[in-house]
């Protein structure tokens, strides 16, 4: 077998992840939906989904159109980009959306299906709402590697072993998918916590009444809001990471062939060994989602081994099969493979650790979050500051995780010579493929959790048994900790990817700098030297020389103000994520204090509530701000390269990757603790419900949410959109840059 | 007159201030202290913050001691650096600990002075508050100043005109006023925090009594609080930017010297401009302090005037001397005096500006504040997330100003030239010292703050007339304003000190290698690389060559690493003091709780609580607390240099500066909006006070407290330490790092 057929395993591998993924979601769909009731709700909650994701997608469309505009004008007018590049964004755009859709679509069908199932054994449900959040995870995966397979094989055929130039095209379909993925997330974002705050704060806090109960007029558009920002926001992350990641490693592959010389045959190696690696886990996770099944009466620690059971066995799977991959890959290539094997070791490991942080930091079975609960004791100015030191505090060790990946994985895939950069960098990338080599099924048990809860909140608003309710309430505590490591495993991969692809970037410069070479006959002048090279020496010139052409070094101003304005950016977004999710909740409160006053009968349970008036709340709340931290997004890396050029630009990719790393995995542990020091005020520690300290808990809990849903997972997509958008205007920053 | 005699203007500033200093403190002390009572209550707080001033230095000794042998072991046993280095380093820390001493010594004598003047009228207690906190900020310039000049003049006796020398020897005093500075502001903001939430908690929201009653028992320890933290800590902090950026900008001059290759008239010009521009500064704010004024009856607006009257006339006045003697040092030298005299204008500007930010951003006169007040009205998470969310979005504005100042400072002095980039980061120095230039006066702003708080508190104990405590909080109102722009105006300075110390360190570096090429016949091996250089070579080399040997690019793995690591610093020192005020806040509100339990009568106040039990609590555990954060600011950069190496280092740096500058902004604007946005509730909106809209805003200044008052200002100190033990251990890391 020659590698040109092991190619073949990646298009293989992603039709392998949407054939299960249709299984799936067909033997889900054959389940119980239960009762008038429970099929009345999930009605509810689907059609208000629907409608939001309707109108998302429609907000988004127009901004497609714009951007398509936008790129076609740099790629046929200007001419500073490639043909290929407007319809590329397109396509990444199109199979970011579908995945969300296809995921949403699942979940909101599981909700009841799941309540349902919990009637029947704890068992049956788990696997209900597991294998509901696979077909989230395979879609995600099989949609990814089938685009990228086959806009590999279009344009092998028009550019045949111009690698370099194919996988540089390539990377700009990641712009369109983090475009979508940013969109996603901010108006999911926004939309589910607007709801859920303003359903706590009138709710629980002032009504006293529990959550997910029927008579709280928020209830239908908090649980619609669970699908659309955990579900749909979450899936069109990680398609994202996960194309960007695979993506990055290819373009750097290319990169590292060509200053290194290395013959075709080989330079492809490198480049599919990242899809291949991606195939495999695709196979991997299918199995491990297989291994995931639990007992009846099984405790909170026993369903958590269940999962990690299947992670782990899909893990070592992908670990013993990627040695025999890569050997075959790269054995008599000069390449040592047993060193690019073990750099992605060291990145599925890394996402392992990080998990383990983040459980520690956000599970009350550990200290930081009982201290967060315990300063409930004195209110809530306490509880907040626990949180706040806490998961500053935390930041700590992830740092230390991801910095230990990035210096093994550079260090191993150069052959330990520091000095063989482009070699060192492909294995960064490749560590971020190993990271996200078992997204199939992380993702899945990160889909996993909203569909517990919202089966949870159906079968409390259908009225179910008490053990019925037990066996939900179960399956959704063990989703609070999955969607807590969920985060922190998506932040991780997302600092790695960031950095691929800020690597990648100079690769996007050196195509941009041939192409000007190519019309000017290789007179070319950068920052007022002028060089005679040939786009021929412009391929072959190494990283540093060309890094060096553009001052791309830390004492150059353009570089330190990059860098500041870099690292204010995940800050400026989070503020105007925050604020927005802040204006509609209060309109949520307004509307549901409303309710309670003008609606007779509803405390008595007599009368419905107006459940509609709320999904549109949340609904025209979201899709009015996501705008303008989305725009920000895209806008801010163009205006600063034409103002500061690419070194300003580069800086800010850095800065940017520096700050919002940390201030996501600080809000994501904040989050998720002060949302688990609530759970456990109210399993009965320091006073148990209703109490002045549970209140002071769920203070807590309601500061947390919009920093864990809303602002904090939108950073990982900000740091990669960003970058995305610097290396899709690579070519128009080269040409206009002001210095 | 020639420059030589121009020079003494630099020790003949210093000595002005500190006669001045004198003059303003003898004043003030022949003041009438008030009657019995209030001299009482005047005694109990300077006893407490005296006694925990010596227990700090103590504290601070032993580290000393330590630090001292460590450098003494680096210069004098491995000789990896200058002899002169301990000295130097000892001299900085003694002279910032006698600033903040002498400082808070007048600040506590003016406290029952200052109310007991506020008995005749508004104007007079306004100058015996102010000219009382001139004496702490001409007392800082003046020692400051005083310490750069006659080290100057010595290292001159020995050195002669190898200025490159003696301005990166006399850098490395510059660690002593930071470390002594982190101690004072991480120790002295825990103390006050601690007594400030522990206060507020039990006194405010549970028991119901207003503040600074003297039925509290912590009442004592939060007017200590506020000298200890505000006074001493924030005397130290600007002490040690104040010589930072003098230092700097003389070491980046020396710089600038060798690679333009000027004479050594030009190159002392240049190294005493800054120091020259400090002295003027002294003048201009002496005059500046004798122009603040009021009159009866003047309300907040008027008051605010008068010291930016005072701000304004003295910015004036260094705008039109600097021209003149930048233009004496500079013409006929080639380089451009206009040019150089704008870089100092626009950082003289952008203080400015970013006090306006501020003001905007956290007075009740504006939209951001009046925002967080409003949302009072849906409770304290509300409230929280509002300041949040808006102090997020403040920093947007701040690091425009900032970023915009780096580039034209740049732009102008390198005369628009950018690859002259050794004149442009002298122009960044430049545009720092302009910015603080102005230090006396506004400084004495800053320590003016503290001082009408413990007025008021004083009045308020003493039980004076209505009439003296409506001055006296008319003046600490004013006092909140000054203290939020003072903070703004720190961190501003801060960015660009740090930044120019960043750029200093490629010049430690250099002499590092110049040091090394000695000892090994010129013959040194970098990354890798051999190099015959003898160290005169190394001294002409350009700073882009030197960063090159080090490989000091943006795709360094250990420069991203680098930026990581620093990145995540701020964070993680920032857990761990809001963790350390958290902790000490706890034991206060018990202790407290336990007096008025156990103390029968203190609340029908027949009884005296136990003050001193609440005293010696925070002093306990800010002596306590403050280490760990302390050495750890100390000892990452060392650790990190020694695995990643000097590149690793810069990385670091740039990541600390970046994401500690942004971070700091935040958290001073959300904590100075939140204090805000309860006194415009107490002023009556949104149903004024005992309201729960009143304990929402309340919870929201709880919050805002230890970010505003411990981690945020100490931040501005940590990127600074950081820098300055990374210029000091530079040889060590040059000779010994792992890569």
């Amino acid at each position: 077998m020659d590698s040109g057929t092991l190619f073949f395993l990646a298009p293989l591998g992603s039709i392998t992840a949407l054939i299960f993924a249709y299984i799936f979601h067909k033997r889900m769909v054959s389940q119980d939906e239960g009762d008038e009731l429970m099929r009345e709700i999930a009605k509810s909650v689907r059609t208000g989904a629907m409608a939001y994701l309707k109108e998302q997608y429609k907000a988004v469309l127009v901004f497609f159109i714009f951007a398509f505009i936008f790129i076609g004008f740099l790629s046929f007018v200007l001419k500073v980009q490639s043909y290929w590049t407007p319809f590329a964004f397109i396509t990444g755009g199109f199979f970011s959306g579908l995945a969300g859709f296809i995921g949403m679509n699942t979940a909101t069908k599981a909700n009841s299906r799941t309540a349902n199932a919990a009637k029947t054994s704890l068992d049956k449900a788990l696997k209900v709402a597991f294998r509901s959040g696979a077909v989230m995870g395979l879609t995600v995966v099989g949609l990814g590697l089938l685009d990228i397979s086959v806009w590999f094989m279009i344009l092998r055929k028009f550019y045949g072993n111009n690698f370099h130039i194919i996988t540089t095209t390539m990377l700009s379909f990641g712009m369109g998918a983090s475009a979508q993925a940013l969109f996603a997330r901010v108006g999911g974002g926004i939309f589910t916590k607007a709801a859920d705050v303003g359903a706590d704060l009138v709710g629980k806090v002032e009504s006293n009444i529990p959550e997910d109960d029927p008579r709280n007029p928020a209830v239908i558009a908090d649980n619609v809001g669970d699908n659309v920002g955990d579900v749909a926001g979450m899936g069109a992350d990680l398609y994202e990471s996960y194309c960007g990641s695979i993506l990055s490693a290819a373009a750097l592959g290319a990169a590292a062939s060509v200053s290194l010389s290395l013959s075709s045959g080989t330079s492809f190696n490198l480049i599919i060994l990242p899809m291949i690696i991606a195939a495999i886990g695709i196979a991997a996770s299918v199995v491990g989602i297989y291994l995931v099944k639990t007992r009846e009466g099984a405790d909170q620690m026993h369903l958590m081994e269940s999962l990690n059971k299947g992670i782990d066995i899909s893990s070592l799977i992908i670990a013993v099969l990627a040695f025999f991959v890569i050997k075959f890959l790269l054995h008599n290539t000069g390449i040592n493979y047993i060193n690019i094997w073990v750099s992605m070791i060291v990145g599925l490991f890394a996402g392992i650790m990080i998990g383990k942080v983040t459980e520690y930091y956000t599970s009350f079975a550990f200290k930081p979050t009982k201290f967060i609960a315990e300063q409930s004791k004195t209110g809530p100015a306490t509880v907040i500051l626990a949180g706040l030191g806490e998961s500053m505090t935390s930041t700590g060790f992830v740092v230390l995780i991801v910095s230990a990946a990035i210096v093994l994985s550079y260090l191993f895939s150069s052959g330990f010579d520091i000095a063989n950069i482009s070699l060192g960098l492909y294995g960064i990338a490749i560590s971020a493929v190993g990271m996200l080599s078992t997204l199939g099924i992380t993702l899945a048990t990160d889909a996993y959790g909203p569909i517990a809860d919202n089966a949870g909140g159906n079968a409390q608003m259908s009225r179910q048994k008490e053990e019925v309710r037990e066996r939900t309430d179960a399956l959704d505590a063990l989703g609070n900790t999955t969607a807590a490591t969920g985060k922190g495993f998506a932040i991780g991969s997302a600092a790695l990817t960031a950095l691929a692809l800020l690597a990648s970037y100079i690769e996007e410069i050196r195509v941009a700098l041939m192409r000007i070479a190519d019309k000017t006959n290789g007179i070319i002048t950068i920052e007022k030297e002028t060089y005679r090279l040939t786009s021929q020496e412009i391929a072959k010139l190494d990283i540093v020389s060309l890094m060096n052409m553009y001052s791309i070094h830390l004492l150059n101003f353009r570089v330190l103000v990059g860098i500041f304005i870099g690292a204010m950016m995940p800050f400026l977004f989070s503020g105007l994520t925050i604020k927005a999710v802040g204006r509609a909740a209060g309109k949520m409160v307004e509307e549901v204090r409303r309710q309670f006053r003008d609606i007779k009968g509803i405390m008595e349970g007599t009368v419905k509530p107006d459940y509609a008036k709320c999904v549109s709340i949340s609904a025209k709340a979201a899709e009015k701000e996501m705008i303008l931290p989305a725009v920000l997004a895209v806008v801010t890396p163009i205006v600063a390269g034409l103002i500061l050029g690419l070194s300003g630009v580069m800086g800010m990719l850095a800065g940017a990757l520096g700050s919002g790393f940390v201030l996501a995995v600080m809000m994501a542990n904040a989050g998720g603790a002060w949302d688990n020091a609530k759970k456990y005020v109210e399993s009965g520690e320091h006073g148990g419900k209703n109490t002045p300290n549970h209140i002071a808990a769920v203070i807590g809990d309601t500061v947390g949410d919009p920093l864990k849903d809303t602002a904090g997972p939108s950073l990982n997509i900000l740091i990669k959109l960003m970058s995305m958008v610097a290396i899709v205007t690579a070519g128009l920053i080269a040409s206009f840059s002001l210095f």
